[in-house]
């Protein structure tokens, strides 16, 4: 941290995702983009252009030996995440690491025991709760609003990206999965899923994921690189209330005043059953941006210490789903009922 | 059928969709309502009030031995069909029974093959495969203009109704599966399912049903009564092309010139693709309604022979989808992953 | 009245709008249609071949002379509905007639007169003011709950249906006019208006109205036969909440609790204000038909006294709006700045 | 023009608008930001965080001496525009004035006289002509796509923001008028315009705008500070198509095939019309950023020379229309019908 308190921060990896990252550590006033790092010269003259106070290097290790440097952000490709970011904690430098924290559990808490000997912050970066609107979904969960959670029903889809490494399942999944960990307080306990791999043989594309919770909630969760439109639609159905959460709406939460009243068992043959249909509520939402409200997390750690919301523990949580949904997956072909 | 050639039809049970009946019924030229039956004298009494022309009885038996009626439409609950249907095809009747057509595979067969013996109609009402909306993308899916059809997924959930002998895959699935077998041409190889039984113990209210297809086609269905808001929506995914079914918008069919194209490997490390992302038409739909065209349909078949759109082939491979699903369904909360 | 306590009625002019109020007297328990009138013999046929209990006839002059039927209700081209409605008000026969109730005031003020000295229901068919979400509008409205009302924005437009003799003032404006009245509760004090005739040269079917009030809410109105789809939506800006009203919506009143709060001068310069935007409410509304309560209004008033919420006094309010805004109109193509 | 061909830019005006055109100067290659200025130091300090190699200043006097500056982007209030353009212009530089370019059409004129007599470049900043959704249409129409322009209906509201010092018809004007010149070809003829001035005495913040064409195309205009949510939506009703452009949708142009056909007249009594409901498309449109086109446009006219598509002369039509538009503007409260 400088002198104007200002938290000293490398950008590694200016892919997709990196320059975003750049941009609101830029915009932010707690921190300084101080150096910005790829193996691609073109990225580093692309994105570095407009950042012309901030070092340009294809060199990690000098990065990690400037003493000027605090903390690393690591925007790389999944599989190099473990690598890098342990080489950081090494170095003595706080880490943000883009989600999923690691390739798999193992690399996670290899991660978290470093950091942890090392009294550095590590933090994944689950940006979804950051979000306003998750946020508020989660209050309605957890001041006992919507009643017991029945199911959650999720679809996040879109075009593309394939990316010939990973699955959608460690692309798109950690959204999902950070966001009901986050919502319901647990892990599933148990899980089926089915993908697809209809572009590249073997890279799965579509998946059809089922989740169950010990409390008895179930979730379907559908992921697609495949569909016609951005779709990233949360339907939270509880036994007072209903929530639909939208990511790309105007409106992003919705809660309905709808639902089945006073199960009475009336003789041995029928219940009956008193339906609601009531108001329909979209709450005023913020609009700040989560991902600087996580990039403030990230700097309010490191200076004055406290785990980070999207946490390490949360981060291992979120892989640990992927690595269960993985276990029962069966793909599509392979299969008889 | 009488002197003007119009079909004498008695509808049988005056529950939720009995009502609609009749009044296509009456309405259509091609048909005259001489009877409605049913076990409840209030019922008789207030849709009886509307046609005064049609005879009321809760006597189904004299019902079946009247000469002057041709066809008999059996609206009743799902158990009760076989052994109405039955008897009115042993009493010389044309007979449409709504979905599902029968309580299992076997009573459907033998309905077949009374039917078959007697040289008579017998018809489930599977009311979309009559839709304008869904017969525009059987032809979109058929002409070869999405291309290959890589998934399905679809969402027909509403609040309500809960019916205490019957769950949520036998109530609304009828609906998904049959639009499917008259979309896809074939039939489900393998499926998995989880259901919940939120609201009344015992009685599935939520499912989420996923087959697959020897094409290599997926399909992930949900199915539900807990919803805030009446939802049909489907998605068909296709190599070239994909199409949103919504059956409930101003625009039930919208066509995505949108997909992925031209996966060429380049060397071992990354494909490369693209991604096309072009015009969205909603083309224009007849809104006729579908149930006229199915009972016209119906009548069609009564006097000029041939099999009816909803066959009692399409009835029984419905039938046995449910079925499938049901083998494999797992009721959350006695699982392990 | 018949024995059983309803209202014999008969449907004069089986046109566009006419086999609605056939259709819904036929349900409608108070009610009773005892005859059927077109000088079309395919119309009669058309119609009367569902409500077979109905007597089938072109000649008016019988009909009114009939003592079985009480009431009259007028569905023919507005500028009969003088002619018909006085004759039937002659007759002894109470009169529901379609809006506008006549072709001018003059007209509208002279059967009014005759009903009164005949103590007759005489009752314009605004369809609109027995709407559930016009009436919870209102209630909004009259509450205060919106605060002073700033501005009413309305468009209501289709494709369809040109009629040679109306222009579509006199065939959509009734609609708005009759809504403004029923929720302002004043008439506007003056208007301006520009018509253009697009397609039948003489017969404006675009027009755009302003209307001013002396609380100094003012109106803009754009009517139209020449939409692509059909578009009823309705802002209305108070000084503390805001409402949309859209009629083909499944949420068809939304209410914004949103607006500008304490404008408060800050020496010359700059006024200080202070921008809400607060929670959507969408309110639960009665799915009732509101024909289906105008005709029983009407019945009501038939058995009970009293006069109807749509009223004589609104008819000729409405009519009155429409000559003020003829007055003022400027059809495009003749007018200079 | 620097060595590497960028124009060094300063842009005078920190306010709402100035830091989005600031932030795309930066980033545009074409273009460098060597200078911000304002007279209130936050602002400088707040918009110059991020941009640490432009140079702040408050002294516009030294900004026009500076050699090393070669054009002058103006976002300043609009009673300020003449006076810094004409000072910018003497000094030599090219100048980008924001819409509407001054605050009376001999202003305009004025500064254009400036502009040729120096042989500088001087553009208003009407972005929306740099819009790809306003180019369809505009292609759309000048094709002869939609037929006979029938009318426009646009509406283009909000909450805030109020200015003391000008109406919302000189704020929000300026995009519909522009718009209009560029997809028409040509000025209204006449108008006419209702305002109510609902929370500041004086300031007129919704006004209802009628302008009328040579052509017979008429528009009807609704600007408002005081609605609910932003709204920006234009109908152009074509005698063969029609258009809807919503500029806030996922879908911004959809064209709907739905018009009236063959307008016969059939004896004296009736005409024969067809209503043609046809597909309706959504074009994919481009999703670069105007401001970016419309900047890259700046910096190509220094260049290159040739005009740029928002020309001055289309800066001076669109302050025309509004003088024309307040001349014939009625403030509510004080007309008589």
């Amino acid at each position: 941290v400088d002198c104007v308190g200002q938290v000293r921060v490398a950008v590694v990896g200016l892919g997709y995702w990196g320059p975003n990252l750049v941009r609101v550590i830029h915009e932010l006033p707690e921190a300084e983009v101080v150096a910005i790092c790829d193996l691609r010269g073109e990225r580093l003259e692309h994105v570095g252009r407009l950042y012309p106070g901030a070092e340009r290097t294809r060199d990690l290790t000098s990065l990690l030996e400037d003493p000027k440097i605090d903390a690393i952000v690591v925007a790389t490709p999944v599989t190099t995440h473990f690598e890098i970011a342990a080489a950081a904690l090494e170095a003595g430098k706080h880490v943000l690491v883009e989600k999923p924290m690691a390739a798999c559990s193992e690399e996670a808490l290899a991660l978290v025991a470093l950091a942890d000997a090392k009294g550095l912050v590590l933090m994944p970066g689950h940006t979804f709760v950051y979000s306003p609107s998750v946020n508020l979904v989660r209050d309605l969960i957890r001041s006992g609003d919507l009643g017991e959670v029945y199911f959650v029903s999720s679809s996040r889809v879109n075009l593309g990206i394939h990316q010939p490494d990973v699955s959608v399942i460690w692309d798109l999944g950690p959204h999902e999965f950070s966001i009901l960990r986050y919502w319901l307080g647990e892990n599933p306990e148990s899980a089926s899923a089915v993908t697809r791999s209809c572009v590249i043989p073997g890279v799965p594309d579509v998946a059809f994921v089922t989740l169950e919770y010990a409390s008895g909630t179930v979730a379907n969760i559908e992921l697609a690189w495949l569909s016609p439109s951005k779709l990233r639609r949360t339907t939270v159905a509880g036994s007072r209330k209903m929530v639909v959460y939208d990511d790309t709406s105007n409106e992003p939460v919705r809660v309905f005043d709808a639902g089945v009243d006073l199960p009475e068992p009336r003789g041995f043959e029928q219940y009956r059953l008193s339906y609601r249909t009531g108001d329909i509520v979209s709450p005023a939402v913020s609009t700040v941006e989560p991902l600087m409200l996580e990039l403030a997390d990230f700097c309010r750690s490191i200076v004055s210490g406290g785990e980070p919301r999207s946490s390490a523990s949360l981060g291992i949580d979120v892989i640990r789903t992927i690595e269960l949904v993985e276990r029962v997956t069966v793909a599509a072909g392979g299969r008889s009922a």
